[in-house]
């Protein structure tokens, strides 16, 4: 890529950036729209900001005035600690910049010992190529600025996270020390039961069990159950009640037209609504429901009754009691009476609870087995797609389609874009794909299962786009070599980096100006919703379901944040400009994202900042990656102090082991000082059990005679 | 070595057994000699069995009927465990000759595929060669058989281990859930107390933090001190306490022997007791003791308030209690507050149990460092020792020496035996040498730091005597190979082993006739116990001390006997004659100590098993060692079908993975269903808290000012 086309893509994102920006002034300040920009406040009904109505840019300003307390008391901790993220990278970047710009760019751009057509964009001009560290001489003494340089970034990068650990830790620590009472403190998860006596029920076998143990501090047992039937029936009779309502909704309108009697609305009874007898929505409806009633009844008796698992939940009646049994050993035999803490009741995954401990351990290593591969060998499922969906295989597939497909103009797009189309189809639905697979592990809670996911996300990204563009081609033309002396790769990625910097300046121009201008104008969300309302919307209850904002979705925002920073990192002495864009990157991140956090968002789930040793690790990694090319790139460079940088990746696996050993500890389970801090008031026990009640077993009848213990 | 003197070297080795049973029968039938056949009985108070001057062998009869729990009730859990270790190891090997030698022996001698002058001996005629694998000709069939024997010795292990892991778990499980009170169960140590707070003292400081956290389990604390000034003073005290005694008893003796007054004893007080004033001994002891009791009771005040260390003892008054506190975190970061259990009083490393964190990760890494360098390089500093040991630096340093050094006679032995005085000199100070390095490392228990200097004993003889003796001079030659290809070290390792294996045979022969042998006639202990009461001992606790039969030596025994089974087993297939001296070794060694732990040893302390992982994982690198010398063995004999051993190993990994993930959480800590199981009276808590009292600060007057508190 030459200069002026980089300027041209430059420019081109910006003014997509601009235009954004501007409809987004012109469209948050329509009351319509408030729905889309303000939904966190209307949903926690607080008022919303009169400035909107008059300042465009004001909500610049209130995301920078506010502080990270009004984060927490708004979004959660979990968001916080996202912050915290974004603005450690943003000042490991910014303080890298301010030392590094000022020196590595007259550093280079005065190095006239290498000649102009020798310069690494394969000997086109560009004034790019004049800024970077491939415009210094081999054995340069100039190099020595450079080596400074990586220094320089490593010891910010280490500063600065071992600061973001200790603030991190402080977060956890005052969220969990709460006066206020919340339910998954004083609860924990019991898997791994060993089977019951004869004529012991599990609820029985458990609680004698931790009442032998705790005595004073057990308070009830809740056995895990298996709820697939019951939940269908749940499912349906709620959908019935839906129904209803909107049959109703419908109903009502079309009295007040002209037809003061109205249309009572029908309905098809079959397939989708399709095929059938007609019938009336209402009465059906009614009908249904009276009939699933009593089913339901009777399901949630015999699902608590028989279909007791050996998994279960215990409930304690001080915090310090459940922390300390979380983090204790109860079985002689670790395949036994496993006890971990309880996440919150939002985020259980009822269905991983009761598998035992092999077959998680199993599921672990064949899922871990399975996204390697996935990793590695991404483009060989693609190809068998794409090796399919030819136009010939189609035509014998989907025999309908062939005049169609006879067609020339339609032929030639669709043989030129259909492997294309099946590229892009698997990587849409390789988060879905990839938090599939996290689940599958027998993970118990969301909020892990979500950093499962990002993990997986993180490592295909960095393989796949990273390093599969530096490297790109000439890695399969140079298999051999690469076989013949496995330390080769470093060199032959550190050889391709340079070619690849314009490639990534403008990558990450894009994903800052045309991804966070997205995310700030909500373009999408909001035509969706104006769709839907117009077509769709009967009731007020689906109107709040379109406009429902969803969460920040860190499966794929945090490994897109981490992917940023590698690729900065990487580049930052090979090209120093790419910290500006890092910065822009981060900077806009922060502001915008806080825009977002404060009235857009809403979390589904709360862990208390455990996301963070999953960043922090993975920042390292990016780290790590950073050094390690780095000292390839040295060696090519033939500078014979080179080996001073072999200290760097050591310090790096130390820090990370160190951080690991200090603070992990922490992030896996509540610390006791921590969960002894008092509460404002008595815990409500029979409140704390209820609310882990999946709906549905709920039910006003059932308390007395199943769940209740003596 | 040829056949007539592998023979002649079993045979003396066989008839030194027998002279050692021989002298045993008649030196244990002497009532004089109770003391070392039978101290462990005298100590306990029982009765000695009466058949012992009859029958001279009915100690194998009483041997082989005690049962398990006889060896718990009068030696403990650890002594019980290690005759399952030992019993298992006979099993393994048993089970293992029982198929392998009527199979293998016959097909070996029946191959004539390989020429006589062919032979491993290097060329010597050796009938032993015949029935070893190397006299299996390259790519024969016949290999089928010693495949399939490779994977029965495995199979064999693998099953025997698991089913041993499962009973010492019992064996633990049992322990621990004694109806006695046992203080160590209790009780709980923590380390990393943070910088009290101003005018806060440590006892306070730990007091409020945890009684916070355990309001109804709490007993109390007790802040570990430095008590070096103290203990000085103490040992000081007793030291003279013990000589007044003697000099009385002296006294007293000299009394009766005609001379009616007698004859006070005296002694110089200088250097020694060699130079200096003469004094009355007794009045000088009682007038020191006098001096130093007031000093004692002022430095005991002294150190119970101002020098207390960040580290103490907490109590609880549940064993529950205690249990799950040393299994939780209590500080936010792992570096403060860390608790863990509380070994036995006995057994506690008081100097080590202020060291904080950092200072015990380091001193661990470092230590880890110095015992590979002492493992890899270990002749280096044995070659320096020799260096400055010859004959002509010993006479420049010590000059007087030289008049005796030109006797030719005298010169010649000196100089052939100096190299061979300082290596001998060297390894029998390195289990000294080891026990202090890993007291260094900062472990809290005595139990501990023998597990630790046994596993570095183990990794030093197999590195050493096994690798060592095999490869041999060989390794210096083709280092330069080895750098080449580096998996050359496995096949070159493959490629000696059989010249070795009659070296190894007549090695494990010596090691159970003779060190058997003198185990059992204790002629050693004997003769020094006879010397002492004849010439040194004057009072009863002198003859006492004499005669202290010491406890198992773990640290040395399990390391001699994990390089027997290193040995047996990478032999076993090779040459399975081994398996019969193997078989020997551990029969009679089960044997002999059985009677040893009934009769004689007194263990020092009790860590209720906690040896066996320890035992287990080094039992399995021994088998690892073995599947990986015999896939380069079979590969040296182009056996095609070699690749389906690389199964083994694999399984070997997996296999030590599962059984520390299943059982080793157990011993890392107590279970608490286990530590729930009742007592048969309500602890005595001032019992179990004096109970880990030093003697050096226990003192009536104390405990109402300084230990109390409110």
């Amino acid at each position: 890529m030459d200069f002026s086309s980089f300027l041209t893509s430059l420019g081109t994102s910006f003014i997509i950036f601009v235009v954004l920006m501007l409809l987004f002034a012109w469209l948050s300040r329509k009351p319509g729209n408030d729905v889309i920009y303000y939904p966190n406040r209307i949903i926690k009904g607080l008022d919303l900001p009169e400035s909107r109505t008059r300042n465009p840019f004001s909500w610049i300003k209130e995301a920078l005035s506010s502080t990270e307390n009004d984060i927490i008391s708004v979004s959660g901790v979990d968001t916080a600690v996202y912050f915290v993220f974004l603005g450690t990278a943003l000042t490991i970047l910014l303080v890298s910049g301010i030392l590094l710009l000022p020196t590595l760019l007259p550093i280079a751009i005065t190095d006239h010992s290498v000649k102009k057509n020798d310069t690494t964009s394969n000997g086109t001009f560009s004034q790019l190529d004049d800024l970077s560290m491939g415009h210094i001489g081999q054995k340069s003494p100039r190099l020595w600025a450079y080596l400074i340089a990586v220094y320089w970034v490593s010891l910010v990068t280490y500063f600065m996270l071992w600061k973001a650990y200790k603030h991190v830790t402080e977060l956890r620590a005052t969220a969990l020390m709460t006066p206020e009472v919340r339910a998954e403190q004083f609860a924990v998860l019991v898997r791994d039961i060993p089977p019951p006596l004869d004529g012991e029920t599990r609820k029985e076998q458990v609680d004698s069990f931790f009442k032998a143990i705790y005595p004073d501090t057990f308070y009830r047992s809740m056995p895990v159950t298996d709820n697939k039937m019951v939940n269908k029936i749940y499912e349906e009779l709620e959908g019935y009640k839906k129904k209803l309502v909107k049959s109703e909704a419908v109903y009502a309108q079309s009295k007040t037209v002209g037809n003061p009697e109205g249309v009572r609305p029908t309905n098809r009874i079959g397939f989708l609504g399709l095929i059938g007898k007609k019938v009336d929505s209402i009465e059906y409806c009614n009908e249904k429901i009276s009939e699933l009633v009593p089913k339901l009844e009777t399901e949630q008796k015999v699902t608590l009754r028989d279909r007791q698992l050996p998994s279960a939940l215990l409930f304690f009646t001080t915090r310090v009691a459940a922390a300390s049994a979380a983090q204790s050993l109860h079985g002689r035999t670790v395949d036994s009476w496993t006890v971990m803490d309880a996440p919150e009741p939002r985020q259980l995954l009822w269905s991983n609870l009761s598998l035992n401990y092999y077959s998680r351990e199993v599921r672990q290593y064949v899922i871990y087995f399975i996204v390697a591969l996935t990793v590695l060998f991404y483009l060989i499922p693609i190809g068998i797609i794409a090796a399919f969906t030819t136009l010939k295989n189609l035509m014998k597939l989907l025999p309908f389609l062939k005049p169609v497909l006879k067609i020339i103009e339609i032929r030639t797009v669709v043989e030129a874009y259909l492997p294309q189309l099946a590229l892009i189809i698997f990587l849409a639905m390789l988060p879905k794909l990839l938090m599939f697979l996290s689940k599958a592990e027998g993970i118990p809670s969301e909020s892990h299962a979500v950093r499962a996911a990002s993990g997986k996300y993180f490592y295909f990204s960095v393989f796949n786009v990273f390093i599969g563009v530096t490297i790109g081609g000439t890695l399969f033309g140079t298999l051999k070599d690469i076989e013949a002396h496995p330390n080769g790769t470093v060199k032959l990625l550190a050889d391709s980096l340079p070619d690849s910097a314009t490639f990534f300046l403008t990558f990450v121009a894009l994903k800052f100006f045309v991804g966070y201008g997205l995310e700030l104008s909500r373009l999408v969300p909001l035509i969706i919703f104006h769709l839907k309302k117009k077509y769709l919307c009967k009731t007020e209850v689906d109107v709040k379901d379109a406009w429902a904002p969803g969460d920040f979705g860190y499966a794929t925002r945090v490994p897109g944040d981490l992917l940023v920073i590698t690729i900065v990192l990487c580049y930052s002495v090979i090209a120093p400009l790419i910290l500006v864009f890092g910065v822009f990157y981060f900077g806009l991140g922060w502001l915008i994202l806080r825009n977002q956090a404060l009235k857009v968002y809403v979390p589904t789930y709360e862990s208390n900042g455990r996301m963070w040793p999953h960043l922090h690790t993975r920042f390292l990694a990016a780290l790590l990656l950073y050094q390690v090319t780095m000292l390839g790139y040295f060696s090519i460079k033939e500078f014979i102090f080179t080996p001073l940088l072999i200290v760097l990746p050591i310090a790096t696996l130390i820090f990370t082991f160190v951080c690991r050993k200090k603070f992990y500890g922490f992030f896996q389970c509540t610390a006791l000082e921590v969960a002894a801090h008092e509460l404002k008031e008595t815990p409500n026990m029979e409140h704390v059990y209820r609310s882990f009640v999946p709906p549905s077993l709920s039910s006003d009848k059932l308390d007395d005679d199943q769940f209740g213990d003596v």
